[in-house]
């Protein structure tokens, strides 16, 4: 079975993939830290007992628990989205849902009793959403989550009170990035009830020219209007991006030179850092979407994009390699997948 | 007809060519600079009559007034050390015998009224003498060179004076200038009556790893006996070289690195400065010779080499091009060249 990563999606040039996150809490139970070792291993129970009647085709759901996984492993869901940072580091009781393409992703015990996270490639709020709602729907009428008729679902950050819900899109802006755009695009969107940051979070560093766009408010707002603005901010962002992108091909032999040593040193590299591998496959993303490059297949571009983290290329092991052994092996890794496609 | 620098020769990992170099003057007329204009065009026809009675087969020879080509065309000779820049710079009156496959070159009205040179690929500094010798039999019994029984050939510069012999091999040292060898090499030679220096001769940069090992000594020494001790040098530089080599393949990832990248950046590259492709392409004839790199042919490395230059890629223009024009039309003529091999 392909990736989430794999599916063919729309404005895939410029969207890298849209993720659908609810925060939900079980009525019946203490709230975050208060909750007991026996409460948390509980809940895991009950998650995946309201689960086992869900019927996902081939899509079947993986029950992981944390405390089970080589460190190296969890780090690798994180680097590929599909976990929080805080989950990896504490795994003490906590659960994994996670559907066999990684689509599908629910954190149990996390801040929330239950974050439920659905990942589709490219821009595809509204299957993303109706996937989520199905699980949200489920896990509702088999757990009762803590739902207040004024403020909406309760939960464990009052930054997610409300309809619980963050949108969100990837997006792959090198054009206004080249253009040094992205600081007044940050000013207009938080205007509108967006935030625009880094992959991964704020204060990382942006390599590669990836950019999360996801809603702030929660609170006195549907879900429906909250990603139909996030939906009209893409659509626009999306043009700007273009906008940029033809300004860079004025000058076309050398952004070419750019795209084309890039695409030769991930096919001839035999050490490739973190960053270096981020920040040419940024370019020749671009290049393929501008045509000027051969045309490498999205799925194969959002693959190595997602697996060629540190955790991720070091995953067989067992264990984080040391620094230049793991860039062997990113390095053949990335020449291996580039070759089979 | 195949270029010069197309034939397989010997020791070709580390020698890129040899040449021999006889400096001659006419008994009968003034030397260098006394010599009017009316005899420098004088000695012009005189060559080209003396040499009209000699059978080179297929390799036919063409006479050349350098007044005639344009400075680009000129440049284009020196790049590919045909000719001196001097003989280049100040055309009138001279004449460039040149044979169809570029081995054989005669500068007449040099600093010298002759320059008989012959050129080779590889290491063969007996096969380029005994064409040169017979060029100077040729043209010694139609012209009359001014010999002196004790002093031997007379020229115009006494560092030429006796054998006016230069014989140079064009070394390829990666190795030995990684290891920062270079200069104790040059020491060691100087007292073995030799010199080492960079391409296109003294205080040029070394771009490349490429170094011309020649004679010092003309006076008091036989033809037989300077091409023999610099055989000799040449054959423990080699070896030199080669551990040198082996020294840098100890960290063979990282050495593979480096030449792979070379060789995508020369397959991939949209704009290519001149340096860029000599440092480039010294790294993939290294990796070529280590049997690290897939087996491009020496003759096509041979002519990047020498076909590179500002001047020989701007050659079919009849003049130089801007900067940027140049490199990008560098850059399609190395990938044309590298795909068809």
């Amino acid at each position: 079975m392909n990736a989430w990563y794999q599916q063919t999606a729309p404005q895939q040039d410029v969207v890298l993939s849209t993720r659908i996150r609810l925060a939900r809490n079980v009525a019946s139970l203490p709230f975050g830290s208060r909750l007991s070792r026996d409460q948390r291993e509980q809940l895991d129970t009950q998650v995946q007992q309201a689960l086992e009647t869900i019927h996902l085709g081939d899509n079947s759901l993986s029950f992981l628990r944390l405390d089970d996984m080589d460190p190296v492993e969890r780090q690798a869901l994180v680097e590929q989205h599909e976990i929080s940072p805080d989950f990896a580091k504490n795994p003490d009781g906590r659960l994994l849902v996670l559907s066999q393409d990684g689509s599908i992703s629910i954190m149990v015990n996390e801040e929330d009793h239950l974050r439920i996270q659905v990942l589709h490639s490219g821009l595809a709020l509204k299957e993303a959403y109706e996937l989520c709602n199905r699980l949200d729907d489920v896990l509702d009428s088999q757990l009762g989550f803590a739902f207040d008729r004024k403020l909406g679902y309760l939960t464990a950050c009052p930054t997610n009170l409300g309809t619980g819900l963050r949108a969100s899109v990837m997006l792959h802006l090198p054009g206004l990035q080249q253009q040094k755009m992205i600081s007044r695009l940050a000013d207009t969107v938080g205007k509108l009830g967006l935030t625009i940051r880094g992959t991964y979070g704020e204060g990382s560093g942006v390599v590669g020219a990836v950019y999360q766009l996801s809603n702030q408010i929660t609170l006195g707002i549907t879900e429906k209007d909250a990603m139909e603005n996030l939906e009209n901010v893409t659509a626009q962002i999306i043009q700007s991006e273009e906008q940029a992108r033809k300004a860079l091909a004025q000058n076309q032999t050398a952004l070419e030179d750019k795209l084309w040593r890039s695409y030769g040193v991930l096919k001839n590299a035999r050490l490739l850092s973190s960053e270096e591998c981020q920040q040419t496959l940024s370019w020749v993303r671009m290049g393929v979407a501008m045509k000027l490059l051969p045309p490498i297949p999205y799925s194969t571009l959002n693959q190595l994009l997602l697996t060629t983290g540190s955790a991720s290329v070091c995953k067989d092991e067992g264990q984080l390699l040391r620094p230049e052994d793991r860039d062997r092996v990113r390095a053949g890794y990335v020449r291996k997948v580039l070759q089979e496609n």
